[in-house]
């Protein structure tokens, strides 16, 4: 970063001096809290360990989960699209959740080389499986919020959804089935929507 | 297993000299065929560096599929039983898959020890991915075997069906996510199978 400063555009050197090595402070110190204390720590600490406000991390990051995924380098746009694929109406959500999570890894290579590590990391540590787990239940229960749910099974019916979506990645990216890489994107959706719609709702679309 | 020959019973004991060092051999010539030439290597080749008859290699193994799942220390009866459930009529196709492929990962703890290694191998090397890939590949297309399909869509149905059901062993079991790692099993497949069936019929269950 601080090797491209000169690089940043002129709206962006309008930052007051010592911004880019706060952020930089936050980040390591976050790296570091979420590997000890897992992703229940507090944006309180991460600030203290990186001696700044923590209304300073609020301003930087947004929240405690942008601020995890920033670490994890996946870019908070690639969140918001998930999020928003529950949000609406019943009708379509299990092509928009599908839609929203294969193209995320079909589209933006960084992202989907992020996430990548990340699935990696859980595969082989248990201390990285830990993290991601908190940090999947964190963003269950968000979504929950999302689709106003009363149902008790929502949780478990969006985590089995979205595991079943990181299924259909890991046979197509990553282990590379023929039969499945092959396939066209459109292809694919038009064969895990429907499925996915059920374990969302229970239902078949009408 | 040579170390441990005396605490063979002494049924056993009965085969002829031998028996347990060309065993051995098998598997080590197959264990670096496979990890030479990948899945696509022959009985033939792997017989001639074991310096066996291929006939032998048969004998022991049964298929180049059983002998690539010893080598990977998966029994053939889980192999079978995950076939098995591919086999019958439509109704309730997705439940027995969905149970297969579930009840793997845990009722046998050395079959679920095994598939672990293979999977975290798989997304660790590009190398155990391929040999991954043309096994699951080769499996599909037996899996269609089995089914007496014509759709030519049948290998991508049964690669996703096999893909998501993967995804949720690893929501459930590798990252463990709270929610779905607390759900009982017959709730799982409460929610999963309808889905299956879905995605490997194009139609809903009844």
């Amino acid at each position: 970063m601080i090797e491209n400063e000169h690089l940043i555009s002129p709206l962006r050197r309008g930052r007051r001096p010592g911004t880019s090595s706060s952020r930089k402070a936050i980040l390591d110190a976050a790296r570091a809290r979420f590997a000890e204390d897992g992703y229940a720590t507090t944006i309180r600490k991460i600030a203290a360990d990186a001696g700044v406000n923590p209304a300073l991390v609020i301003q930087f990051f947004g929240s405690k989960e942008d601020l995890f995924a920033a670490v994890m380098s996946i870019s908070p746009e690639a969140l918001a699209r998930i999020d928003q694929a529950f949000d609406g109406p019943e009708h379509g959500l299990g092509e928009r959740v599908t839609r929203a999570h294969l193209t995320l890894w079909e589209s933006d290579p960084q992202d989907s080389e992020a996430l990548m590590a990340m699935l990696r990391a859980a595969v082989s540590t248990s201390q990285a499986a830990g993290q991601l787990r908190e940090f999947i239940q964190a963003r269950l229960l968000k979504q929950l919020g999302l689709r106003l749910h009363t149902d008790h099974d929502a949780p478990v019916r969006s985590g089995l959804a979205s595991s079943m979506l990181m299924g259909v990645i890991v046979g197509r990216h990553i282990v590379q089935v023929p039969a499945l890489a092959a396939e066209d994107l459109e292809s694919v959706i038009r064969v895990v929507a429907p499925a996915i719609q059920m374990v969302l709702t229970g239902r078949r679309e009408g």
